[in-house]
C-alpha cells in the first residue's frame, strides 16, 4: 500500500508494480489521482487502501502525519514504512520515523527508502546509488521490507534499531562534510603563503627599488604559493599516523580510544591528501604554462637585444642549468607518484585492491 | 538442464557446478560432446537430460529452436531459459524468447543471462558486469531463475513481464546510444569553427598579403577552434534545464511531458558536457605545447634579431603582459572546475553522492 | 558465537549484533574481557557460547586451534566458520580450514570471511571490498554462512568446495600478482633503451667532439627513451591476439589450450596497456617541460646573439617548422586515444559497457 500522491508516491508506485509487487495507493481524491499513476496499481480512498495491504509506505509530509489519525483503527498491527526526508539536518526534536511511531503505538514502523530518488526509483537501479538504508525496532518488519528492496533491484543495508532513524534522515541532507575541515584548511594555508609570496615578490622589490612588478600576481605568485601548501598538507597526512603511534606506544595499548581531535585527524586525511594532490597538479600546469606567457617573451628578447648590444656570446651558468634540470626531474616524478595515490584512492579501484596491495602503494 | 554444447553451453554449465547446483546437459551425441563438459556435469541425450531437469537453460541459436520439437511432450511443465542473442538490433519481428514461447505454450518461459558472456561465465562475477536482467510472464518462474542467478553470484534485476525480452536482447548489440548525438555534435560544431578560423587565419592573409601562413593548420587553427567548440558545448548543457524550467512555469505544471526533443536533449547533458571538458582538455595540452614549436622559436629569434640590429633596448608592453597573464589563469581555473564536474560524473563517485552533493557541485 | 577476543573477534561481534543477530562470545576469561565487546553481545566461557550457538566463528589463530580440543564434545554438529589468514603464501602444508576439518572432523567447517578486514567489519560495508569468498564440501552449511554474510551487508560469493580454502586463503596476502611481469618488463625496456640513448647523446659526443653533454641525462634522455618503451609496450598489447589468432588457425580450433605463456601474456594485456599509456603520458609532460628549462633559454639568447652579431635576418626553415607541427599534432591525438582506452579500464567504467562497445573503442 502507498498513502501519498505526490512525485515520490507515483514513483514508489510505478516501481513496486515494475517489480512484479500488487500495489494499492490511498488519495483523498482517488478519481482525480488515478491518472497520475501506473494501471496497474488500484488507486482507492485511504481507508480501503490501508485494509487491502500489509504494508504500508507512508509517502507523506510530515507535517501531514496527524491528518493520518481517522485511519488509526484500520492501521493495527501493519507495518508503516516512513520514507520522508527533512529540509534542514536536525530540523525536529524526534526524528520523522520515530514521530509516526509515536502517533501509531499500534503499528510497526520501519524507516526506510528516504536515501533513494524519486528519479532513482522511476528509472530503475541501474544507474545511481543503489543502497537503501533501513532501521526498525522490529526485526520481522525489517526482514519484510529488506526483502521487497531487494526485489525492487536496491541493496537494503540493515541500520539497526529506530534510533538511528535519525542519522539515515540526515543523510540525504549532508553536504561533503568529510570535505569541510580540509577545504577551509587548504585555503587557510593558501592566504598565508600568497600573503608571504606577494609581500616577497612584489611589494618588497616595489619598496626598496620603485620596481612594478604587479603583472607576477595571477600567476608567478600563485605558482610559488601553490607547492608550499601542498606540501604542508601532504605532511599533515603523514602526521597523524606517527602521533596515533606514539599515543599507542606511550599507553601500552591499542585499544584505548584517540582523542577526538586526533580521531577526527585522521578520519580526514584521504580528503586532505586529495587536496594535496590538487594543488600539485595545478602548480605542474601553472609551470608549464610559464613559457607560453607575453612577459616571459619579453624578458627573453630583452636579453638576447642586449647580450647581441654588448656582443657577449655566452651567457651558459652549468649550475643554474643543472639546478633547473633536475628540479623539473624530480617534479614530474613526484606528480606521477601522487597521481598513483589519487587513482589508486577512486572507490572503484581502492574496493579491488587487498589491505597489504594498499599500504604497498601508500 | 542445458540444451546445447557451444562456447555458452559448456561456460554456463561450469559456472553452475561451481554454484554447487547439479546439472544435466542435453545433446545430440553426448559421447563425442562429454570431454568439452566439467566432470561434474552429468552429458547425455537430449530427451534424457529434458526427464531429469526442471529449469532448461535453451543454448542453441534461435534457428534450431524448431529441432526441440521433438521433445515438446518431455518439455510439459519445465521452465524454459532463453539465453540467446540476436546479430542485429530488432532483426526478427517477435523476439528469440517470445518466439520460443509460441513453440512450446506448455512451458513456462524466462528471459535471462544474455547480457552475461561466457568469458564472464567462465571466470565467475568477481570482475565484469555482474548484472543479469530477467524477464518472465511468470512471476514464479522468474523467482527461481533469480535465485539460481543469485547462486551464480550475479545480481538478477527483475524487468517485468515478456514484453521486456526484445529489450533485454537489444541490450548487448547497443553501440554507445547516449553518445552518437553529441559526438556528431561536436565534429559539426568543429568542422563549422574551423573552416572560420582556417578562412581567417589562413586563406585571408594569403589573399591580401601573399603571406604562407599554411604551417598553423596543424596547431594553431585546431588550437583556436576548440575552445570555441567546447564553450558552445557546454552552453548546450545548461540550455535545456532553462527552457525545461520555462516550459513548466508557462505550463503551470510539473506533470507535463516535455517534447520529444527537450527530453532527449536532458538525457544527453553528461555526455554532452564530456565532450565540452574534453575539448577544454585537448586546447589546454595544444596551448602547452605552441612554445615547444620550431615555428615559434624563429619567430622569438627573429624578433630578437630586428631588435638588437635597430639597438631598440625595451619592447615591454603593459597591456599586453597583463592581458595574458589573466587569460592564462583564468583558463586554469576554468579547466580545473572542469575537471572537478567530471571526475564527479564517474559512476564510482557519482554512486557516493547524495542528491544535495551533486547539485552543489554542478 | 564467536570464539576469541582479538580486534577481528570484536568487530565481527560488533557487526553481528547491529545486523540484529543474537551473539554468544566464548573466552578463556569472560570477565576481563567482556568490556572490549558490544554491550548486546553476551561474554561467557567458550563451553557455555559454544552450547549456546549453531555457528561458531573460530576469531583465533591457527596456533590455537589445538586449544580448542578440549571442547571436541559440546562441538559435534555444529558449524565452524574458519575466518583467519596466514602471514605468508602457502605457509602451511594444509590450509588453515582443512587443518581446523582434521581436528574437528565432527563438526562442519566453512572457510569465509577472512578477506574482510577487522576495519570493514567496524564501519559496515558501505566502504570498501563487499564480497566475502566462502567454501565447504557441505552446501548446507554454506548457505547458512551466505544468509549470515548478506544479513551483514556482504555480498557472498561460493568459491565451491573446501580444496578452494588455500586459494581465499592466499588472496589477502597477494601483492599485486598480475603487474609484476609487467613492471619488470617496463623497467628492462627503459633500461636498454636508456643506455642506447646515453651512448648516443652523451657520450658519443663527448668523445668524438669533447662536447660536455651530462645535463642531458635528467631530462632529454629520459623522454627520448620514455616513447620508446611505451611504444614496445603497446606493441606487446597487440601481438599475443595476433599469436593466440595464428595458433587458433594452424590447429584449425578454438577450443584447444594456448600454451603456457602465450595464455600468461593474454592476461596481462590489460597491465601492459595501462604502463604504455603512463609512459606515454610521461612523456608528454617531460615534453612540455622542455621550454622551461634553463638550458632552452641560454641556447636561444645564443643563437638569436649569433644571429644579430652576423646580422642573419631569416632563419625560417620550412620543412623543420611543418615537420615539428605534424609530429606535436600527432602525439596530443595519440595521447587523447590512449588516454580514452585508459578511462574505459576503469573497473566502474568497463562494467558498464557491454561486449561490443568495448571492442569498439579498442
Amino acid at each position: 500500500g502507498v498513502l501519498g500522491s505526490g512525485d515520490f508516491a507515483r514513483s514508489l508506485a510505478l516501481r513496486l508494480v515494475c517489480s512484479g509487487l500488487k500495489v494499492v495507493v490511498g488519495s483523498r481524491n482517488p478519481k482525480r489521482k488515478a491518472s497520475l499513476f501506473p494501471a496497474a496499481a488500484e488507486v482507492t480512498f485511504q481507508a480501503e487502501a490501508v485494509k487491502k495491504a500489509d504494508v504500508i509506505f507512508v509517502a507523506i509530509f510530515r507535517e501531514h502525519y496527524s491528518t493520518l489519525c481517522d485511519l488509526a483503527d484500520v492501521l493495527v498491527g501493519k507495518i508503516l514504512v516512513d520514507v520522508s526526508n527533512n529540509t534542514e539536518i536536525n530540523h525536529h526534536k524526534e526524528s520523522n520515523a520515530e514521530y509516526l511511531a509515536s502517533l501509531f503505538p499500534a503499528c510497526t514502523v520501519v524507516k526506510g527508502f528516504n536515501v533513494v530518488s524519486a528519479w532513482t526509483l522511476q528509472s530503475g537501479a541501474r544507474d545511481g546509488n543503489k543502497q537503501v538504508l533501513i532501521c526498525s525496532n522490529n526485526q520481522e518488519a525489517k526482514r519484510t521490507i529488506a526483502e521487497i528492496a531487494q526485489a525492487m533491484g536496491f541493496t537494503p543495508v540493515d541500520m539497526g534499531c529506530m534510533s538511528s532513524a535519525r542519522e539515515i534522515e540526515n543523510i540525504p541532507l549532508r553536504l561533503l562534510p568529510a570535505w569541510k575541515i580540509p577545504i577551509f584548511l587548504a585555503l587557510g594555508l593558501f592566504l598565508c603563503f600568497f600573503t608571504y609570496n606577494l609581500i616577497r615578490q612584489v611589494i618588497h622589490p616595489y619598496v626598496r627599488e620603485q620596481k612594478n612588478k604587479l603583472y607576477k600576481i595571477p600567476i608567478e605568485v600563485v605558482n610559488t604559493t601553490l607547492p608550499c601548501v601542498s606540501y604542508v598538507m601532504l605532511s599533515l597526512v603523514y602526521l597523524p599516523g606517527v602521533l596515533a603511534a606514539c599515543s599507542q606506544l606511550y599507553y601500552g595499548t591499542k585499544y584505548r580510544r584517540f582523542p577526538d581531535w586526533l580521531d577526527q585527524w585522521l578520519q580526514h586525511r584521504k580528503q586532505i591528501g586529495l587536496l594535496s594532490f590538487f594543488c600539485a597538479a595545478l602548480h605542474a600546469v601553472y609551470s608549464l604554462c610559464l613559457p607560453m606567457r607575453r612577459s616571459h617573451r619579453y624578458l627573453l628578447i630583452e636579453t638576447a637585444v642586449k647580450q647581441a648590444v654588448e656582443k657577449k656570446m655566452t651567457i651558459w651558468v652549468e649550475e643554474e642549468v643543472w639546478r633547473m634540470e633536475i628540479y623539473i626531474s624530480v617534479g614530474i616524478i613526484a606528480l606521477g607518484l601522487l597521481s598513483l595515490l589519487a587513482i589508486t584512492s577512486l572507490p572503484s579501484i581502492a574496493n579491488s585492491l587487498n589491505w597489504r596491495e594498499f599500504s604497498f602503494i601508500q
